[in-house]
């Protein structure tokens, strides 16, 4: 069976993989990423890690996930505020041509999303929608195995889709915007103004719902409503086999899923209502999507 | 160059015409399409007209545009109300069979919106989002040269998205659903709720408008707001390279559309602001779809 590097860059540390082409991780090596000491640095680190892969001269193609826009044709990063000085570099090019092994990238979400399409929940079906639900709200659309990154790169960018015109306006995402009423942050804005300091984050308005008040569960049940619009709407334009649901938040799935679920199949046709909803399960799917880019290349 | 069947078969009547892979019109012939004679008197002209199409044999595929859902893996209608006795009805085998060329299957807004991406004004773009906006509003999203049917095709199905949760219950959609704010049956009725008869469809509106009538502007105006969101959500999910727009409504772009584009790019990133907004072009859409329905498998 073939096999892929798959790499997962971030801001503080790197994780280098060796990983089956159906998914497994047969090695893996890490370290810091040197983000603040620039692309030369970062680089040769990378470099480094990549030749202490067992056999990795062997591997089929090269994956790397990076936090940021990516822009799939010239293969570089559109914005690199966590990787400084990486706007713009080559650095899909540079691996290739350094260690003669065709290189890809893309943003770690589709990454993430990539894993749970191939190898994860979504593995066999046609059209995938990855979201994560966490500090904000992202995800990924994935046909036939590859990302639908789109004219910009703004594919999957659902965090600004409006569920309700009469809200709030909280920053520079639109009024009414998915991100600001049913993420992580959101749950924790909307628990302070009722509970003040008592409530550091979303999974204390989970745990106030749970003990039945009632102000706590009115909070989750619109979040669940805007939630199940959200995914209606996508279904709309893509009407996916399966939502793969990851991020912090499903930490509190048990209390949260169900609601959405039902609130979608209240607003959606009929004929929607088998669509599948499942919680992301990979251990590893930054470094497992990052080797699945190329596959998702044909490679 | 390779040359394809385009079959636009309709309750009504039926087009059959040769085009040519980059979508000119060889030759066309056509008739009624005796829909209510039932599917062996309808397989029967078919397979005549297609007959008298020059050099029939030499055609690389046939492509059928039907008027409903189509399963596009047993290339079967789901729901045939306008072609009565088709639903689960083998048309393409059977054509495959008797032609002994491959032959293709889909509904016939997908097939127009194929047209415009493959040889109208998406041709040469990786993601088109097509959309027909008049009695109704439906569209299909395609990906390289692919339609994204979707798991129950469902796929561009947008009607029932959700605009302004605050709007009254019109019928079985969604409340606030864009098909009953901004179609054309919509702007009928919101045009009659305040000038009654007067109103006969959506272009009386457009009248009133132009003559500098206050409630008319407002009626577009909100349309135009409701539509520009509609886009500014498709792009989040799927980030096009370009939006055309077909239907009837597109006969009063002039006024509905620059206010359109300007409510997309408030609520959209600025990155996006480059989306091409295009009315659709193409004289034959229905057949010259169909005809690069095998196109889109690869034949």
């Amino acid at each position: 069976m073939k096999s892929y590097i798959g790499i997962d860059l971030g801001g503080t540390n790197v994780r280098v993989a060796k990983v089956s082409a159906d998914g497994e991780v047969l090695a893996v090596v890490k370290g810091p990423s040197y983000s603040q000491d620039g692309p030369a640095k970062v680089m040769a680190n990378l470099k480094n890690l990549i030749r202490k892969i067992p056999d990795w001269q062997e591997c089929s193609g090269i994956g790397v996930g990076v936090p940021g826009p990516v822009d799939a044709v010239t293969r570089t990063m559109v914005l690199s505020t966590n990787l400084p000085g990486f706007t713009g570099y080559p650095m899909a090019a540079e691996l290739e041509a350094e260690l003669g092994i065709p290189t890809y990238l893309d943003n770690d979400a589709n990454v993430a999303g990539l894993a749970e399409a191939l190898v994860g929940a979504g593995k066999g079906l046609k059209t995938v929608f990855y979201t994560t639900i966490s500090t904000g709200i992202g995800g990924v659309l994935i046909v036939d195995g590859k990302a639908v990154s789109g004219k910009h790169g703004f594919g999957g960018e659902i965090a600004n889709i409006i569920i309700d015109r009469n809200r709030d306006k909280v920053n520079y995402l639109n009024v009414g915007a998915i991100e600001n009423e049913a993420s992580g942050t959101a749950l924790t804005r909307k628990g302070r103004r009722i509970f003040g300091d008592e409530v550091k984050h979303a999974g204390n308005v989970f745990d106030l719902a749970a003990k039945g008040n009632e102000d706590a569960v009115k909070i989750i049940d619109e979040a669940a409503k805007d939630l199940g619009q959200l995914f209606a709407t996508i279904a709309c334009v893509c009407d996916p086999d399966i939502f793969i649901i990851g991020g912090g938040m499903m930490r509190s799935a048990d209390s949260l899923l169900p609601g959405v679920v039902k609130n979608f199949k209240e607003m959606s046709h009929t004929a929607l209502a088998d669509t599948k909803f499942v919680i992301a399960g990979l251990d590893e799917p930054g470094v497992i999507g990052a080797a699945m880019l190329p596959v998702s290349y044909g490679k």
